[in-house]
């Protein structure tokens, strides 16, 4: 399995440098690579109880993104999966611990215990008052006396990092830590096993199952469940994981385990809101990665029965961007849609004069049906002559509701008609044109240069320019002269749309995908239509 | 490929619903779906200038998720990797313009072009006042008149949502949109497809390759080269991106393309900061998912050469989470290490009556070697014996370095010993044993309540209590009569010890993962240990 990494043996240290490379002033690390990683807030002085967290790495932001100000002083990263040593724990405490005490807020993991447990040892020997919480929010295995520490700790982190900002004691802390840490409940789901730096992937859970009740250290479920949906999911984790959740209003959290993307993660909360338990749920946590197991498919949801302080804690704001904040589950309002969106029926009128031009337009590109599949064969899939010819005829059967007497509102009709019949790339862009004209002559001026407008906008909105081997070569230099009359006009069209075929290398459009030599010697349908338009309205 | 949706048809509006769910009054949606799919800021009284972006699905967390005061005013969003259509994109200008008008930021698509493009004419000829940008900050194919726009968008987004709520005019958001969009530049590289909802992934990418110059639709990209390290990809990726760049200071963006680990996109972070392009980025945005193509496991580097006012839009803080923020490039503080962590050595003193009993103690657990290990064989890996054997060996060895003469320290000492010759778990609890019970001591009171103290606090950190059949069996009990002489303690010991024969349901250590029918008749080990300690202390 590749990966972005560069070494095995530094893959935790240079993901520190990463974290910490915009300190902002805020974040420095100890200078004990590689055996000591532990990253510290610079801006703090000791004036308050710290905060540390910490053990193996892969479950990032954890630690380390969480460290700053409002939450963690400390974060003691060991290496993947694996605790930190007694050193580097005792390093990080000694780092940061001023007079009012120290918290370590461990993941019940053996290692981590006995790791950050020593530490505090040693640290009291020194003369440091120090209180350790054990958190173990997974209800995976109801009966273990031990369950694991996943990613309901981020309550703690959170809710003791607003009471040691405000100035609270370490007991005082370290006692709320602990009544948190026996609310909190959480069980994650996969659908995938996770990749260990440099290792091959194991395969364990089969195409059509789930693993439910996961660790956060790649360790299999407490068991496989078939998958099917979302909402199934997320219903079965909610049925094993609701009832060992505390009375009334919830706060939800709601994390990703690292492989999945924003899009699912998305419609899981959705699906959770919409859920039996979507009502009790007053107050969200992500959905975002918060606890990860390096790039595990999967999510987990921790419930806390949160209330009065515990929320002001959990709602204040912080400085680390990696805590997604707590949210209101609201309604979101739903706005009706907007009235106008299709444009309103234009008034029939009749001008004999006009009729009689668009009759004699739709009747030249009819005839040109064959000629222009053939040169559009050639370039694109050849039915360049049949979309035309097909728009053509529709427009010529509804002449009789279309405001001929009106010039703007006809150009912008004529857009509409085309954009419906037409369809597609180019049905868009006739549109665009004719309205964008239709808009122009509404605000004055002649058709020439409404026409002009028109094709300004087409080029700004398809992006083709002059030589790009589009109907704008003809287009253009029609335009151009088109004040002179319509001869010259039509002159100016044929030259620019004979260039075509010299042009061999396509900018834009469909031609663009075509090799050289299947473009050569042939004009760019478009700009051969416009041509022979031209040249068909000159009169004889 | 499993994924956590619930059905392909409805995957955009069931995450749009997961976006809008905790909307603090801020957020709706258009009552529109399943067509038009408009993520709309609620909080908006069209008295500045709507900014309107969006585009095919799949690329969260844009765009909806940078709806909100500072950024966009709507997002229109469409199926997975597929253009919205004209209607959703008028719907979504005629509900939040006012009479400032709008600014469509609209990525290098045809088919966003087109249909964002016929919306702004529809919604101009209703009297709005309507510009469109498109940006095209791709530069894998220098040589295309019409590169893609991917994550450099995310500048425009926040710019011109920083001008538009100081109040600056349509035309001077626009314009600077027109002007950012033609500095920023942007490469992606990929070691992996993506992932569409409900089909199978195109394994396109070779085991030892890597993808540069791609898009954010999973489409190829524009060349496959070796991959090895992240190193040699960034440094690659730097020496095609930065002959683009504009000159002087740089913003550098650092998008994760959905698929990437925290962890890499932090080593991949530090790995730019250390390029030879490093020294130029004096801000960084990201890394995070900011636009990305569903599960792609790539990233890309968007880079500007912005300053001054642009650096001030971009710096300024908005409401929307996802985004990161803009934060200097600065070197870390790197801290040394605090002195301490290795405890003093203890001064070496002399008391012989305490010096006898340490030597009886030691001679005692290397006579039950043999035994303990037999005992350990049933419920471990046989070794509880020689552990006890070689640790206390060791400790008699050094006797002349302890200090005997001073009950605190020698405590202390005799856990670090311990700790040190033991190894492993058991190494470390009982280094905390001794160093609480020196603790306690030190801190007045007899040696009875100190090693109660010692019990406790590996009561704690282990995790095990009373009946989970360890040497806390035999120890607790003794320790609570010990007070009374040690043949009443040794008595006590003996019972616990017996007793845990009878615990075939192990709850802490390893024994809680050995069959019942294996553990049962047999005494656990470490309490057998403590037992046979106290009977062997008890005088003749």
């Amino acid at each position: 399995m590749k990966q972005f990494i560069n070494d095995r043996g530094t893959v935790v240290s240079e993901a520190i440098d990463g974290i910490i490379c915009t300190p902002e002033g805020r974040l420095g690390r100890l200078d004990g690579y590689p055996h000591i990683k532990v990253v510290v807030r610079t801006d703090w002085d000791k004036s308050r109880v710290s905060l540390i967290s910490g053990g193996g790495s892969g479950h990032e932001p954890s630690h380390a993104g969480f460290v700053g100000e409002g939450m963690l002083t400390a974060a003691i990263c060991g290496e993947i999966f694996s605790s930190p040593s007694v050193d580097a724990v005792l390093a990080g405490i000694l780092a940061v611990t001023g007079k009012p005490g120290c918290l370590l807020i461990v993941k019940n993991y053996t290692g981590d215990r006995l790791n950050f447990g020593l530490a505090a040892e040693r640290a009291r020997a020194l003369g440091y008052k120090v209180r350790m919480v054990v958190v173990g929010d997974d209800v995976a295995l109801p009966s273990l006396p031990q369950p694991r520490g996943v990613a309901g700790t981020l309550f703690i982190h959170k809710i003791a990092g607003a009471m040691a900002r405000a100035g609270a004691d370490l007991d005082e802390i370290a006692d709320a830590a602990e009544r948190i840490a026996g609310q909190v409940v959480t069980l994650g789901m996969s659908l995938d096993t996770c990749t260990l730096p440099g290792l091959p992937k194991e395969e364990r859970i089969g195409l059509d199952m789930a693993e439910l009740g996961l660790g956060i250290h790649g360790e299999p479920g407490v068991e496989q469940v078939p998958y099917s949906t979302a909402k199934e999911a997320m219903n079965l984790l909610i049925d094993r994981l609701e009832p060992h959740a505390g009375p009334g209003s919830l706060v939800a959290l709601i994390n990703n385990l690292g492989g999945c993307t924003e899009l699912e993660m998305s419609i899981l909360t959705s699906t959770l809101m919409k859920s039996s338990l979507g009502g009790r749920i007053k107050e969200l946590i992500g959905p975002s990665a918060l606890m990860t197991s390096l790039d595990m498919k999967g999510f987990s949801v921790s419930l806390f029965s949160a209330s009065g302080e515990d929320l002001t804690a959990l709602r204040s704001s912080v400085i680390p961007t990696s805590w997604p904040g707590l949210k209101k589950a609201e309604k979101a309002e739903i706005i009706d849609i907007p009235e106008g969106l299709r444009p309103a029926k234009p008034v029939p009128s009749n001008n004999e004069k006009t009729k009689n031009l668009i009759v004699k337009c739709c009747r030249i590109l009819s005839e040109l049906e064959a000629e222009l599949n053939s040169l559009d064969a050639k370039s694109g899939d050849g039915d360049t002559g049949s979309t035309l010819a097909t728009a053509a005829k529709s427009l010529s059967s509804r002449l009789d509701q279309l405001p001929l007497a009106d010039p703007p509102q006809l150009l912008r009709s004529i857009g509409q008609e085309l954009s419906e019949t037409m369809g597609g790339s180019s049905g868009v862009l006739m549109a665009i044109f004719f309205a964008a004209s239709g808009d122009s002559l509404s605000g004055g001026g002649d058709i020439t240069k409404a026409l002009k407008n028109g094709l300004e906008r087409i080029k700004q909105v398809g992006g083709a320019k002059p030589g790009d081997r589009t109907l704008i070569d003809a287009l253009e230099p029609a335009l151009e002269v088109l004040g002179q009359g319509l001869e010259d006009a039509a002159i100016a069209a044929r030259k620019g749309a004979d260039a075509t075929a010299k042009i061999t290398r396509a900018k834009a459009g469909r031609a663009s995908y075509v090799s050289e030599e299947n473009l050569a010697g042939y004009n760019d349908p478009g700009a051969e239509a416009v041509a022979r338009l031209l040249e068909g309205l000159v009169p004889d």
